[in-house]
């Protein structure tokens, strides 16, 4: 038995060698992959349902649909890469006139950054896992991917793993374009994130899961990008006039978000901040009707729901905090109890612990008194992935320097809908400033996530022969490109 | 007068001020602003020339040409900005009735960070500092800056600081959006960079100082990006059929590379590496004439000339490094003497000293027995801003895995040309992996320099009046956008 770095080496290098080869394989090949690996997750068919049912406590039509998503992502992406675009093709020609000094011929467009580690989500042990948006994403890139197994769903990571390489092998790559490690401690994570061949990292988690991440790879010889989506209260704001029309069903809309999928989403309404009045008296009490009558359901696994309760716990032990409804259904074993309570503003502005994410079916309501207090809740907020706005039309166009303060602290803006539902399309930021992500420049959701495994590099004075066909004079892959400054295809 | 952690955060107060209306301005204005800088930084005329070369040692030609670079920047991305498309925007338009869920309206652009903090360069006091080409990048993304001026030039930074102040009145924007500051130690810089109102650094120096920006970043409570470019040897390969045929050729143009500006370019060719053979003997004789030949150069300051002295020196010490040329005049003072040595791969691959930059006229030839020699020493290479294949066509197809291994080390990859004259163009990649640059995703130089200081918003069921123009169906502005999956104008 090989000791984790031992492993840990072996896999980088074989993902080296096929980095090599992989990265000049066709868009052609890399699409067929890509839809290879739908394929065979489709194949294992029932097995996989009942495994990660097993092993999440998710119900079947959670996991039916996330397997959706996850085969929908892997065509996805094998379309983005068939097509080609992505590549940001960039051509200036050479002006051998040009005086005081002749200009070079110079093109660029991006290339795949290396072996890439992923450490998978709890929460989606399909779609954002073994084979979820971080792995595909690096794969469409060109880029080899080990996918540290998420203790949580082994098995579920085993089989998926399992589709993969089957993809690999049908579509006749070298089998360090993906490897599948198990561990449970941290010496296996660290290992993968020290390794100087690994380029970049891939984590969806806990804030102190991925900041360690983040602060190992900066703390290396040579620093690496680590992608981590961690931790986001996703502030909804009710804004007064609508609320008072509207208190019923704001109320019912938001009882549906905080207990979909038993809270368990990283775009979970954890706060909610409006100004008090009748209006916001009758949507606290209908909120709190709605979440009495709500079920506990299993969390994922013992561990999440220790932290839910412990969380949870701390939050209603915190001075001024009040609880203002919860299931009203006995609670057993690893099964997390819906529940809201609320806060005043000034107290919410005085004490951090208030804006920490509590995962799991709760929502803190901050009372404020008038909109001064709003907003300064607001200008208070960290970074999330999502904010939203509640409130008609006509009402949200008189609070434009809220939304232009709520844009500085997220990812994801929001007009009269919840943060739960990521869409998986080009217009989608799945990311947002610190601590939502490590890096708010890039999104973990939708086709531009790519972006994050890739970096620019200039080709100058290439003859025609060796550029690669992206950035040949006759476009032969027909894509987009920025030529001598205009848009040409 | 105030400390420096009381200017640092004054400062940062104003621009963030500055910033919440400067983001919100119309690309008109923006554009204006640039413009307006370029005028005024022309406006300064001969002062602004006779500062520059009495604080660099630069002559005149250098700092003309180099203001016309700086002016030519500053329109080049009032042009962009203008234009409009830099901005990346997406629309997926909503499908109410999919099912099972109905989809959203999301659209997606790019939007400034916040307040960035420039450390100019010292070997380009315009292009690289105070109005350089992080200051207009940032600003025309729409972040305020704030400008250490570089030590090395401070009335060269104060005049060009005076005229982007002109310019910030002339526009009529907040004085908040341009800031300078003066400072010797490392405090004030600490000081900028630890500040939670800094958004991003924009860095160009060494080294040791773009890494400890770097590591102060990644440890501030809320880490932000560093762009620091600080390193690169800017390896030249020179393939054996071809410089048997153009030793003599070869050897010029590599004796005019290596001299420009005293080798005080971070694309300066500091290593040529090639397999030994009567061709490369012929090169070396030729090129050692022509450095002997080569006039010393005064040196950009004295900190610059005892840095070039003292590496250059512990260089030449090395076990198996021969000097091959060197200048036959006299050097004083603060001169840099122009000076070649050769090295035997075996010697080079087990010498990592000698693979750090010595920053001046000074370029080391690695000498390979074949081809598997070169080839390990291209493989051992640290990452670059620039590679170089000096062979004719036919000769260079034959070394494609040579290519291959190149590309994964650097930014810009250049056949049959010297690494020094950096375009500023769409096309260009002045970057590549650490540690050229803390941050391989991203170039300093051309268009692209705008992405470094900004990030994607999702903006989810926005009514149309309260969407930017950027994103409004009808696009007011006139600019590609990736309108359902579809690029469209």
């Amino acid at each position: 038995m090989n000791t984790p770095l031992e492993q840990v080496d072996a896999a980088l290098q074989e993902a080296q060698i096929a980095f090599f080869s992989y990265k000049n394989s066709s868009r052609k090949m890399k699409a067929e992959f890509l839809r290879a690996i739908a394929e065979q997750i489709e194949a294992l068919g029932g097995e996989l349902v009942s495994t990660a049912m097993r092993e999440t406590n998710l119900p079947e039509a959670r996991i039916v649909g996330e397997r959706g998503r996850t085969t929908g992502q892997c065509r996805m992406f094998a379309d983005l890469v068939e097509q080609g675009d992505w590549v940001e093709a960039r051509i200036d020609t050479a002006l051998p006139d040009r005086a005081p000094l002749p200009k070079p011929d110079i093109r660029k467009m991006l290339i795949p950054v290396g072996p890439v580690v992923v450490f998978g989500a709890a929460n989606f042990p399909l779609a954002y896992s073994t084979a979820g948006g971080d792995t595909v994403s690096a794969l469409a890139a060109g880029c080899p991917v080990i996918v540290k197994a998420h203790p949580a769903h082994t098995a579920t990571s085993e089989l998926v793993a399992s589709a993969i390489k089957k993809a690999v092998d049908k579509t006749g790559l070298p089998k360090g374009v993906f490897q599948h490690l198990h561990g449970n401690g941290f010496e296996l994570g660290q290992a993968l994130v020290k390794h100087p061949l690994t380029k970049a990292v891939g984590f969806t988690g806990s804030l102190a899961g991925g900041k360690a991440l983040f602060d190992l790879a900066c703390q290396r010889p040579q620093p690496i990008p680590v992608f981590a989506e961690m931790s986001s209260i996703n502030p909804v704001i009710l804004l007064p006039k609508t609320l008072s029309q509207q208190a019923e069903k704001t109320a019912a809309t938001l009882v549906a978000s905080i207990t979909q999928g038993v809270g368990q989403f990283c775009t979970n309404p954890g706060l909610i901040i409006a100004i008090e009045n009748e209006g916001l008296d009758k949507f606290i009490k209908s909120l709190s009707e709605g979440i009495s009558n709500s079920l506990p359901g299993a969390l994922l696994h013992q561990g999440i729901a220790n932290n839910y309760n412990k969380r949870l716990t701390h939050a209603l032990e915190q001075n001024g905090v009040t609880i203002e409804g919860q299931s009203t259904s006995s609670v057993i074993d690893n099964q997390g109890k819906p529940l809201v309570a609320s806060v005043h503003a000034t107290t919410f502005l005085t004490n951090p612990l208030l804006a920490e994410e509590v995962f799991g079916p709760f929502s803190l309501i901050v009372k404020c008194k008038d909109i001064s207090e709003l907003n300064a809740v607001v200008s208070h907020l960290n970074g999330q992935l999502t904010a939203s706005i509640l409130g008609d039309e006509n009402e949200v166009a008189t609070y434009s320097s809220l939304i232009n303060t709520l844009i500085e602290k997220t990812g994801r803006l929001i007009i009269n809908g919840v943060p739960t539902g990521v869409e998986v399309c080009p217009s989608m930021t799945h990311g947002g400033p610190f601590p939502a992500t490590t890096d708010s420049r890039f999104t973990s959701v939708g086709t531009d996530a790519i972006k994050r495994f890739v970096r620019p590099v200039s080709f100058q004075n290439f003859p025609q022969r060796l550029l690669p066909d992206e950035l040949k004079d006759n476009n032969p892959l027909g894509i987009w490109r920025l030529f001598n400054n205009e848009w040409k295809k």
